[in-house]
């Protein structure tokens, strides 16, 4: 199957080197608004760089992989479904929900896999906690804390086009708990502060976060959230049920622990999302074409996104205006 | 110096042993309505039975030991101050934060020392905790998430005197939220459930609550209880500061670790509150005796005890009147 | 019942404390040949300095603790055993093991209870292990694995009198190896190097070791030490058998974990003996009262410690003569 | 550079795995004695299938990666070496010392680069260990304890051709001690027993081991080992120094903590050795490419595998003849 590849940076890097371990998947196009880096990623996978316009009008493309800027997300997944293709795209849908249904919409219409890459889901710890909930090893979930925090701020520019702390970075946090504790929330709220950088609030933003969500049936997730870890970046996440509880805690470098005249150390944490969710981002692109081949639902849809979008639009409201806010 | 304790219960019982592990000094009389109690503790500790009016008579007490059921606290706290002697009484000051007030108010005026039994902050673990945030070690603190969970809920009998989870049991945790961050709370946002045993909601109260204080420099705390974990008594929590995170984590009984054809594991935390605060209770009474010697402020005052009790209003409010309470 | 305790140093005190918490026991007599040292340790237990002799011939004196120096031990025991006095021995019984038996025989003919102080076996982990393994946790013992380092060596005059590493710091070791793998020893091969420090070779001691001990029926135990471990006292053990492993991991003074710029670093072990056998003295002197009152022989008894010495001289003689020993 | 792979079982299909994912590098043949299995292989990759004389009469092939069993590496070794080819070869050399020196020799002789798959030293956690020694962090290394244990014994067919547990299995700790302690080994005395299955004996070999090796300069290595670990492939080692220790600890498939009734869990160790080196495979042959690339020496030489081979030898007469060997 022919695919073609929407973005040549950080993630569009990943996204191509996984595409590449599929059996009988080629990279055939390269697509960036940034010529050298497209032609540069392009080379190293034998594809050739295109526009959207190429991409979408050869009929031998079947995947579309969107790992471009948010702001392009929207338009090439509405255009991706008119022209038939399966589509892989990068988390979030869009920043606005309402484009985000529309894209729904449109998939839906056209009738495609879509995946939005909530690579999270394919963490293998992550993964495992879930599958060992699924099978009621903690009996029924009741309480989860989510703790999220990053090793520091991107810079102010990146910020102000970000959709702001809830839209950017919990969303992430948001689908994790609509996953875990497979519940709709009925109420969120949110506040937060500015701690790390006065920069971040500079823009309108805030750099620390406490959300708080209960659903329907009364189950409490708690999710904490920084910029700034000065340890790196931390990942985990515990949930609470009748018979137990089960955490997915920080992956390492090395399993390395010294002991020495002051301390008994082991390594940070990986040190940030690509190194974290490497085999995460690796299972996410198996799981894709696992699913196309099969004709069978994706883990992450975007009927997802779009749920994780309106929590993070729920939490930005309940942070601005102060209050509880009703789903 | 002579001691007289009150209450020959659980609680008491530890408070004895600790007593007498005090150089210099004795334990005198016991006072409780159950007299064979009385008898049995007062016996084992060379000391006799008496009424509370003998204790308060008796010139040579120096200090009372108020270990009694928590509606008399407040009653025996007042008649110490009046009678001169220095006060060790067990949480909560009282369920009334106006009695409380009233009992700082005759503490205050009769100039005599008086320790609130937040054993929590004498803990080797979370002593060392906010010894090393004082030293600087992770900058200033910014976050705090305190879990904290009992093994299983007490009888329904117990709380409907208790004053519902947030004046019960959460008073420890908003304790160690003001001792921790060593600032003010602007806002309280408390929400729960009765998601453990329908016979916690009969009486009007909740077993699971997730609670969020906002700070007057905006630092966050957020606060996890439930009254049923599975696998014990857990009691953590992280602080996260500009240069790093401490963690108090659980104590176990032994560092035993198992590798079997399933897991690898590892003991349960210390079973309840007796057993995993056992060196916190023996390093309050000699706090206070040490005080006392040396006229020092106690670290858990009175003041302290009013204080946990307006948050624990506070959430009491916020989850009844679901809103944001300002304090 | 009244107890005499010969010797008021290190490990004097603590045994007197022990004592103390014993109900229906009273120390009544402490013995030392520094005086000053004996008059304060008597005084803070209302017991009163006496001689050997007047200890011997006091027909209330149902107890003797023998905490002094190891060169004191055999005569001493010889004599309590005589005046049919139940003993109580810190460990080694001598560093002679012709000596060692001679007490073991005089201990057998006077018929009363002799306990020799390997507090290890009495540590609430260690004593874990064994009780898990007497359970059938992990089937039959098969290997044992023992970690034993001191935070640093003794001084030079201590080496001298020590009778050398084998028979000073791993008799400890040897005894766990008897209590754990529950067999007896084949043959033992030992060596071992001065690396720490050029002072203890130059009184013909070593300062690291790694033992061999295989037992008659093929379980293979290695231990190694060393007398310098710049991160403390190390005290681990691991036991594999036919359907899992069973660790003792290191005390440590708090659960406290930091994570910094630089690591994830928890506390070191606890220091030395005192501090991470703490409750395994009390344990020791506990049991030895209960085995008492129910008339019941004591998990280490004098035949326990002639056995640990006898492997503490075939290291010896193995490591001096570079040698195989059949035991 | 063009590439040939001699074997198409397990561990070659690891190799050839890692080989496509060498820049500018293209596996061009497979050869194994299963035809199936390299017609399979090959066509996965896009090479094709050749017989060893087709091989080394190609002049475009610059690298023979050798993963076919033991008893072909010799030969496989010399005739690379005299066709100029550079060698990635699986672990042993041989199983015969003299055979192992002559290879070493002929590729001495040849001038070509040869690499022999000690996996381990390539392993991110084994590695990391080492240069952390190397940079100083705990002084000078002076004992290393090594923890080598398999999930379970393999076929009693295999044990026969597998040169015994020293030349098979220890092999791998033989290597891990020169690398770690950098030091000569001046004598050798080793142990063990049948103590998994009786099967094992009914061949002349031993399923647990106790190995002891003393350096020139007087350091200590311990290593234990056994064929049938209930729990998993287990392969740790600690290394002490004047400063510290250094552990290298397991790797688990996730980071999962369960937390019951019964007890708190984390994962079992990584399977077996594919799972627990998968990153260390992938490192080996990057490095062997790097080292081509530079005309650089690789990490492990086949003077390492002679060495290795030799202490193997070393240990398995110390056994057998129940003496300590000088080497």
């Amino acid at each position: 199957m022919d695919a073609a590849l929407f973005g040549a940076g950080r993630i569009g890097k990943i996204h191509a080197g996984n595409l590449a371990r599929q059996p009988g998947v080629a990279l055939r196009y390269v697509v960036d608004v940034d010529a050298g880096a497209a032609a540069a990623l392009a080379r190293q996978h034998g594809a050739r760089v295109a526009t959207a316009d190429e991409v979408f009008a050869d009929k031998d493309v079947g995947v579309v992989v969107i790992g471009s800027s948010t702001d392009t997300h929207a338009d090439l997944i509405v255009r991706a479904a008119a022209a038939g293709k399966a589509i892989f795209c990068e988390k979030p849908v869009d920043l606005a929900v309402d484009r985000a249904r529309r894209c729904a919409e449109a998939v839906r219409q056209a009738g495609v896999t879509c995946l939005i890459g909530f690579q999270r889901r394919y963490d293998p710890t992550f993964n495992a906690v879930k599958e060992r909930i699924v099978k009621g090893e903690i009996g029924e979930p009741e309480m989860l804390v989510v703790t999220s925090r990053d090793p520091g701020a991107p810079p102010v520019e990146y910020l102000k086009r970000s959709g702001g702390i809830f839209r950017d970075m919990l969303i992430h946090d948001f689908d994790i708990f609509r996953w875990i504790l497979d519940d709709d929330a009925a109420t969120v709220y949110a506040t937060g502060s500015v701690l790390t950088d006065p920069a971040v609030g500079s823009v309108g933003d805030i750099d620390c976060t406490a959300v708080t969500i209960r659903t329907r049936r009364g189950r409490l997730c708690q999710i904490n959230t920084t910029r700034r870890a000065a340890y790196g970046y931390d990942q985990r996440f515990e949930v609470i049920g009748s018979l137990g509880m089960l955490q997915a805690n920080n992956h390492r470098p090395t399993e390395v622990v010294a002991s020495t005249a002051t301390a008994v150390s082991a390594d940070l944490p990986e040190h940030f999302f690509l190194e974290r969710y490497r085999a995460a981002y690796a299972a996410e692109m198996a799981h894709f074409f696992e699913a196309l081949a099969k004709g069978a639902p994706v883990r992450t849809s975007i009927a997802d996104g779009v749920a994780a979008l309106e929590l993070a639009d729920a939490a930005t409201t309940s942070w601005r205006e102060q209050r509880i806010v009703t789903v």
